[in-house]
């Protein structure tokens, strides 16, 4: 069994809420001592850490879909983690688990809190994307909310992201015609070469709405929107009767100091008989199992390809956040913990 | 018969598209030889003229849902009439009838693009308000696109206008909580003393999100939008889980030379799992005779009443347009035409 008293926890500690795009001195990190786990608790040594635009409301004061972090309190995170001492017989050490874990090297967690994964076909990095929250979210947006058809012509924003590409990718199983709105040009090949998009629009382009209407020449009957900001409005303006647009997030408004100024489009919905509409992916929890199934036949056919951006070492963290939001990623973006991984994989 | 020769016909011809609110220099004003009507063809003396929101986008360049009137052509209007002459066999003189007769004293229709109705009982104007298109978009847009069920909380705005009327009214008969959003003391008076509205919020008010909060403590089931802008945001910032936002005009903004912001507060449709769904009424065409079967069943009884607010004479066409948009009409915007309905009376 690990000594623990040989190790320290680094964790990232709420200091302020931030203004605007969260900077390093927002956080404080500091050292804490490692207790063993309790009855009932395990104790989890930090493998991946999951960076998620919904850490930006975390942040803010009040509640949004989800309680505020205080300030004193170890940033909110989802990740995979490693078991490093259990007092809970479903759990053993070594054992792959996901849970919301933090942004810290290791995490002392109630047993119920805890879900273990098989990693041993899938890596534990597709159960923080295409298998995990991400990858759910896509498919219930797309086929609940987005009620996608056969043939539909569906366009993502945000489609190289961990959301987007996989929005992309049911649709294209589903039959449909698939257009993704990405930043730059590597981006846009991305999409299209690598996930199977039929066509990609580059939202820094100035002719990126002459880019759209050359892509969906008929109109869009899905827009799954992940950005909002004047991307949902260039979108807002291709629809078509009877579209369906799903409010999945807005990343491009989560770091603004003064509210947006809201789709100035919308009345596009009354000439085109359409709807949008929000939902929040918690609300599907019961029927979870119902996705992975899914999703992991995908996976494992080959039909859906799982990206990751990885950067190494807890001291990332605010570097990640800020690519994320600057829209610097392609693929899911997450932060590998490397010493304490293989101190886990030792420990057993 | 009347002697043709001895009347004239006077029409508000599109001089130019307006910028902004329409002004009276917008139209010409020309007088016009009336001809027998030619087989299968009608001569109809307006007797009213309905003065509606949509009139701002027809005057527009290019389609909206409707095409453009043309420079040179007469005002586009819905009124009632009665028969003058007729050469075709479904009508005769005296028929009290619907059509798109325009802003003019004659019309001369397609015997095919005229509607008989039955002023025995109900007063013609009806026709243009519960009983007509306002009564339609109230009923398909409420019980349709807002799915309304029993004991929702129900808020409408442009609440005393011919649309939100109705909406309240209806969903009164539904077994609804109905909260009315009206500009001014008077209006909110009158939707609760004389439409059985539960409450009035004066969007006026500098305390209009208080008065929204206490006039709908458990927040808003369904929100029936006819003014957008400001009031929209309200709106917005009040709903509850599952809302239906029903997208039916946004008369605030019909006459910004600028477009419009947009709803800043359109992510709460994302943490409400709310839905904002546009609908155009000529699409439920076929389902009218539903609508009106109920409708005047409702007013029959005295369960809907209809109000109007009635202008004299062609002359007063473009301040009742500029009433309506400034909102200065309690009910139906309508205009009466005293002397041809006198003329048409004897004509029989």
């Amino acid at each position: 069994m690990t000594d623990l008293s040989q190790l320290s926890n680094k964790q990232f500690v709420l200091r302020q809420r931030p203004s605007g795009l969260p900077k390093e001195s927002d956080w404080q990190q500091v050292k804490t001592a490692i207790k063993a786990p309790e009855k009932g608790k395990v104790l989890v040594a930090v493998t991946f850490i999951s960076v998620d635009p919904a850490m930006r409301s975390w942040m803010n004061e009040g509640k949004s879909y989800m309680e505020a972090i205080s300030i004193g309190d170890v940033m909110r995170a989802a990740g995979a983690g490693l078991v490093l001492q259990s007092e809970d017989a479903r759990f053993s050490v070594g054992d792959a688990v996901l849970g919301a874990f933090g942004v810290q090297e290791f995490a002392t967690m109630d047993a119920n809190d805890l879900t273990k994964i098989d990693i041993s076909n899938v890596p534990a990095t597709a159960y923080m994307g295409a298998l995990g929250t991400p990858g759910f979210t896509a498919y219930f947006g797309l086929l609940e909310i987005g009620k996608l058809k056969f043939g539909d012509t569906v366009l993502v924003s945000g489609a190289a992201g961990a959301v987007g590409s996989v929005v992309g990718q049911i649709a294209k199983i589903k039959g449909c015609r698939v257009v993704g709105i990405a930043g730059g040009a590597e981006k846009c090949a991305h999409l299209v070469n690598n996930l199977g998009f039929d066509a990609a629009v580059d939202y820094k382009q100035s002719d990126a709405r002459a880019q759209l209407s050359k892509a969906c020449p008929e109109g869009v009957d899905v827009y799954f929107d992940n950005v909002g900001g004047e991307v949902l409005d260039l979108a807002l303006g291709r629809i078509r009767r009877g579209a369906r647009i799903v409010v999945c997030g807005a990343v491009s408004q989560y770091n603004n100091v003064a509210r947006g100024s809201g789709p100035k489009n919308y009345m596009s919905l009354l000439m085109n008989r359409a709807t949008m509409e929000g939902f929040v992916i918690f609300d599907y929890e019961k029927r979870y199992p119902e996705a992975l199934h899914a999703l992991r036949g995908w996976l494992a056919a080959g039909w859906i390809k799982s990206y990751e951006d990885v950067l190494e070492g807890i001291d990332t963290f605010p570097t990640a956040l800020q690519r994320m939001f600057e829209g610097g990623n392609t693929g899911k973006m997450l932060i590998k913990l490397p010493a304490t991984a293989g101190l886990a994989a030792t420990a057993k």
